[in-house]
């Protein structure tokens, strides 16, 4: 069985801690069985592997979070990225196009697409279980899991019913985002909410897709991405298909969208370095910062510190921070690489804004290295100050170390590889610091 | 007329804007006349100046406060440190044989003692001329401010009067923090505060303190300065004297000593990098960071951010701030020098402990410098982001600018001189990063 993960959004919604280039499913949070935090992705690869399903994971996604994946879950899964951003269809289209073309499985496997982010109990995944045996055995062509509603909300889409039952049941007819009183008067006909969450046979997708594009391999696929309609799988695939079938899912279900949902799943009042009074009530605190935080007599709020920012809100009003952190133009300020992580420590703009630093503290991973890069618009100041590795400036390669310091100017390429967990400060100084400032080059240590 | 200016505290109860070396009386939040922001200390010296009083200012304060009373006033006032830390009896006996054996006042001038930080109207200032004019003429050997009462409040010592007036009272005698139904008592019978402002002529004191110490000098005296008790002001000379007459001060005076306190004079909601939601209300917040603030939806808070801390209180609650914050053991993250200002971006230390990292971005300004100085334990790599100045390393003198880089090992001697406004980020690495391993040299540049 194959199992495609869908990892998107910029995650504005959990801000300071998410931000453009680190969603909320990477946010490590959560209490993991074995006492340490885990993000809602490790969450749900380690459900996975739990649940006895046989499935081989594929994560579709986007290339910025490339990095971040392979930190968080290693090199056990397949990751799909997107050349560009267009929507779930093709994103899923792709992806298959990937398990059909590279990994060569057979048409007739069954195919599970599912978020990277609920959060359930393991009934979630013996209800996949569950839908991967209705596909086995034809019932439908989609099959996609109910969840049963506990509130007419009006941000899900419904499925409605042809006949009632406790496993498998034939769907009639999805009704997106209806108003709360249609939405009262479906779930009172026995409607469930469409939890996104499709099985599928591999070759039933493959003949929607070859309706837009037939390449003849992965590769060709992905440089004709734009092809593909910019649409969701909803509308394109389950809206239009003839046979749909549904499992309903009784269980823990929760979007962890907010920080008041999120808070109610934390297990515990505070993350990171933080002091509350004992007059606190109903408040949870998020620091990712080494700087302390101290609440005094605070009541119904939620606090969160990252490089990124300070959110301070009232548990109602949490879903009002996207607006206010739109105006908000920064650059990230913590990002998981691929090779390790790095957080901004310090900016400074002179007045007449031409003379600019940014520096940052950057912690490579033990045998990971950077590529062999050049920038033409900074130079930089490295201060290794643990760990031990080896740096490339300008072809020569040496060993660097704990107390070693290095000056890169604008021009020269230069690369660095940890052997030990190495931690260096850069300082960036230059006219224009941004991330774009990059020409990469071969290199080979 | 004499001014002495007491300026002491920790300022733990300001926190994370006050710190061990930046006390509240420092702290620019203040509007100033001008339009940009001043401090309580700088507010009290330009009322003096605008209040007509022709007074010479010298501040009673402690060594660690030096640098940044330089910074905030210029060299226009004189400072008189104590050797270590006693009470205000002796910081005030201090000032006085300073005034009497370096300035060379005579005995028969008027001393006004006060505090650094009273937030008061220009009728303070007045009510300091009247108590001059009394000292001046003989009405009673000490003159103090007294203050109207506005509540029977337990934490004031409060004088007893021998008769009514508007002007200049005879006192009868001093209760000091008495309970709430002996305050209220106090005051219907026409009690006021003792405000902790003293007038006297220079040699009415210099009697008392030859008591305890009769100094040549005034290094003398410093050096002696043990000798004097561990006492207050108000128990050694207040108390005792036997001609004590009061000036009531009718007008604004408040005691921004928490939060709430402050929070109603800054003059706006917010300070800083902050966003607020149109829902938030009574919520003020000070933020000195470059990391921006949002707060949604918020009721009665405090919200003050520095690179020592974060504090979220309730406006109620904000006098619990200090019990919390004396758990929090860090050294201070920003502080303002006789050369300018620094403030701590990042620490690092590894799971051994035994190697570290503090990286600082220190702004030294023109014309200034920093001592000759070595450390045993670290070495230091600087690299210049903006300005011009001049490095002493090891007895050799030469020019920096932004975009050099430079690495001073333990054991280098070395000095900094800013040209123009110089910006550098110093990466620290050793064993133990503290401020007290240092050694400083005699240089001229």
């Amino acid at each position: 069985m194959q199992l495609i993960l869908l990892s998107g959004g910029s995650g504005k919604r959990l801000w300071p801690l998410s931000n453009d280039s680190y969603s909320k499913q990477f946010l490590r949070l959560l209490p993991a069985p074995d006492g340490t935090k885990e993000s809602m992705l490790q969450r749900v690869v380690r459900q996975i592997r739990e649940s006895g399903l046989e499935a081989d994971v594929t994560i579709a996604t986007g290339e910025n979070q490339v990095g971040t994946i392979r930190n968080q879950l290693g090199d056990k899964v397949s990751i799909v990225t997107e050349p560009e951003r267009r929507d779930t269809f093709p994103a899923i289209a792709l992806a298959c196009l990937y398990l059909e073309k590279e990994k060569l499985c057979d048409k007739d496997e069954t195919v599970v697409v599912m978020p990277s982010d609920p959060y359930a109990d393991e009934n979630y995944f013996h209800t996949i279980g569950k839908m991967v045996s209705a596909v086995e055995a034809d019932v439908a062509d989609l099959v996609l899991m109910g969840i049963e509603p506990t509130c007419a909300s009006t941000k899900y889409g419904y499925v409605v019913l042809q006949d009632s039952g406790e496993n498998v049941m034939k769907v009639d007819c999805f009704t997106e985002k209806p108003d709360s009183e249609k939405a009262k008067e479906l779930i009172d006909g026995g409607a469930l909410w469409n939890g996104g969450v499709f099985a599928f046979r591999l070759g039933y997708l493959s003949g929607i897709v070859r309706n837009y594009m037939q390449a003849g391999s992965f590769q060709e696929a992905r440089e004709r991405y734009g092809e593909l309609p910019k649409i969701s799988f909803d509308y394109e695939v389950a809206e239009k298909a003839a046979s749909v079938a549904v499992v309903p899912f009784k269980g823990v279900w929760k979007d962890l969208g907010t920080w008041d949902a999120l808070s109610e799943v934390l297990g515990c009042k505070s993350i990171g370095r933080v002091l509350t009074s004992e007059n606190c009530s109903n408040t949870h605190v998020v620091n990712t910062l080494d700087t302390p935080c101290v609440c005094v007599g605070t009541t119904n709020l939620i606090v969160a510190i990252s490089p990124d920012g300070i959110l301070v809100a009232d548990k109602q009003s949490s879903e009002h921070v996207k607006p206010l952190v739109n105006r908000i133009n920064d650059r990230p300020m913590y990002e998981e690489r691929r090779w390790g992580t790095y957080k901004v420590i310090d900016r400074y703009a002179a007045q007449d804004e031409r003379t600019r630093s940014l520096t940052r503290h950057l912690c490579i991973k033990a045998g990971k290295g950077t590529s062999y890069q050049m920038h033409f618009r900074r130079d930089e100041v490295w201060t290794f100050v643990d760990g031990t590795g080896k740096l490339a400036l300008d072809g020569e390669v040496r060993d660097v170390k704990k107390g070693d310091a290095v000056f890169i100017r604008k021009g020269q390429k230069h690369a660095v590889k940890a052997v030990t967990d190495l931690h260096f400060v850069e300082v960036q100084i230059g006219d224009n610091l941004t991330e774009e400032d990059i020409e990469r080059f071969d290199f080979s240590w």
